[in-house]
């Protein structure tokens, strides 16, 4: 193990920069972050002076905080945009508004974008690290680093994600979410089971490396070590892209039953929002298998950890 | 005197859990704030790595920046969420919002929601103090102690509020801030006497030991210590709950005439926001005797006693 | 020089009450705040324990980031408050909405208001100092100082403001960007020329001693050492005040043919936000010569030195 040797990308925009041993690195930090949030004073100075920019030109107000936490207990200044209350709706062009808010200097922006790639066009135009907060349907690295850093923390008696089984059931054709966690957990040796109704689960994903496509739940999810179900989108059904909801329930519902066909120690994970009772049984999501929370408390020393390594930690090549 | 031996609640949902002493114990924990803000350097590292989380689920500008500046003039960090730009608008549960919200590790709530008890429903599924900020009708327990500290601060040759009269005068039956108001005066040992139009002055409330129902103004505000004027919501009028605005203004408007019948050193209040000359003439908002803008200036100083004590300077039993 | 004796005005209300030498201070400081940063950690405690309060009666998020940004680079807390979510809205006037937030006991505020001379209102109602961030189309006095503030540190070899000619191109009627510069300008010893079409230049603009008005873009732009451009609101050509738009760009827009004429080291800006092609074309604005994006990124030095100017470092009388 030589992960020391493994210079870090400037900026985490899509998972497959990333090495294997980059986000070991990562969950390492975000370990001894970690024991910071379980001080009484659950702050330390490492980012003052620094600032981060939140540049949200989609809503999400869950990973919005979670980010805005992370750097505050760092001791960064946090600005918010919103694209909503910005010179974009007097026709100002995307490139102008970014040089204009590059201009404030921030050392670093946290981007969540409509448009798949887009943290990758700021890229050209900033100095500044960029992190990628979720961009259309293509990524949302930081996401993934927390999914698996929560089983890594949470599955009794972890020896590392080699011979691991991941499933992941739901409406996963449009998801970011899914797409970053089949990249990162196929990078950590795991293997992935995607299963969904026909119509929500693209052949695509299925053809990484160590990723297989099963319908059958029951079957997909034999032996499984965690268990993730996906959000499923009403608007979806409306388009006919699965019968019913009584249907979906009865299908691919994640519920006590099913899972009793995992192994017995597994994990049952959701990266939120829910829709109790629909992709997953509320009983599941609140039993003892849930990690539910857990996955959006890791992702303040998660967030931390991606926030420090960028700006004072990382590794040169 | 041995108010050290009574603990203190570890929530301020209501005034019914906060006993004489521990109430009196806020008003010199906000004495010792009032001078830091009189400082040049209006700020103390008291809370410095605790983090304060704004929960609004109902709009109100003046209540949530005074808990901001009462926050950071403590160093809290400081964390906004307003219902409107959450996922509870994706279909989210309640629940599973605030059981997100509190895997942000925030130490403290300050929670303001249009229904009656939702702090203490939030109380159920969090271990971080929980501070109401104004919950459907039922309390506003930082209003009322903002009140009564302007009294206790302000009237001349203050010795206890033993023997003192308040007046409240206006739409008394949806406040919240009248309730929590009569709750506290009437622990502290006041007399309070209510007034307004019959179908706005709900008898319950009289309902109280030591507090009394008089719908003639003059009569009411006969040796009054304090009158408060509370806010008419014009939305009333047209439901037809009284006559005209024209009459209104005439039998319960508060103005100097009848403050002649108080009490000569008698205070002049309003929670806020006013309606110049009609619940209140404006002369009168801006006499002498009014502290209307002290109550707003102590909104500080109690918030940051109310914030100090229940995070670092708690009495337990 | 003995710029020392020269008393600082207690607000920046209008830089018509600040002198040259008053406005050649802001510059210095403005200087050693470029300095900080430029360093890795870009903060100072200079205004620690200070609370600015952002008051945007009208919305503006490039220049509402700009202070904060300066705020907090200076360790000051920033509050924020936009009309939209407060009392207002519930009929509370705007007197009683101004005392409730001085209530909160800011130490400045900064105000932006549709209407001209608000800030000079508020001023009579709170102790605190104030910036104007513009008030209908009076005045923008920051802004005015950056744009000085960067002609000064990027024109080549640059010796003073004296015999240099500036020349603002566009639809200048209803700007309070153009009238602070040309107050600033003149002031500095510059000379300033106005040009655009007929209708949108006001004769009364021309009238301050050191101003022409020239209507020929050619011949205004002859020997000029900084040619600025200014928005065209397209809401004016709606209301017949110019002909078309492909009029407007082959008389008035500014390009790379017509900087031929200027001086050969001659800068160009725009205050933003830019419709590229339009007024300026995107050629020019991403040149060499273009100095634009400096001008957003000096809005941070000359606001934290404005700020620091008015709560700690002014010179008394």
């Amino acid at each position: 193990m030589t992960n020391n040797e493994q210079p870090t990308p400037s900026h985490m925009l899509d998972l497959k920069e990333w090495s294997k041993d980059n986000a070991l690195n990562i969950f390492r930090t975000a370990d001894e972050m970690s024991q910071i949030l379980g001080r009484t004073i659950k702050k330390v100075p490492a980012l003052q002076g620094f600032t981060v920019a939140n540049l949200f030109f989609e809503n999400s107000t869950r990973t919005k905080l979670s980010f805005e936490r992370a750097a505050k207990a760092l001791s960064a200044d946090v600005m918010n945009f919103s694209a909503s209350s910005s010179s974009l709706s007097k026709g100002e062009s995307l490139k102008d508004t970014l040089r204009t808010l590059d201009a404030m200097q921030a050392d670093l922006y946290i981007v969540r974008h409509g448009v798949s790639g887009a943290p990758y066009q700021l890229q050209k135009w900033t100095n500044a690290a960029i992190v990628n907060a979720g961009d259309g349907r293509r990524a949302h690295p930081t996401q993934a680093l927390l999914d698996a850093f929560t089983f890594r923390t949470s599955f009794p008696n972890f020896d590392g994600f080699g011979g691991k089984k991941l499933v992941i059931v739901g409406d996963l054709m449009h998801s970011r979410v899914v797409r970053s966690n089949v990249e990162l957990w196929t990078k950590l040796g795991a293997q992935v089971t995607l299963c969904g109704p026909n119509s929500l689960v693209p052949p695509a994903l299925a053809a990484f490396e160590g990723v297989e496509r099963n319908l059958n739940l029951a079957e997909a999810v034999e032996g499984a070590h965690a268990v993730m179900a996906v959000r499923i989108q009403h608007e979806r059904m409306q388009k006919g892209l699965f019968p019913s909801l009584a249907e979906y329930r009865m299908r691919y519902q994640l519920n006590e039953k099913i899972m009793e066909r995992a192994h017995p120690d597994a994990l049952v994970m959701h990266p939120g929002p829910m829709n109790r009772d629909i992709e997953i049984s509320g009983s599941l999501a609140d039993s003892e298998r849930s990690v539910i929370e857990k996955q959006v408390a890791n992702g303040i020393p998660i967030r931390m950890a991606v926030l420090y390594t960028l700006l004072v930690g990382r590794k040169k090549s």
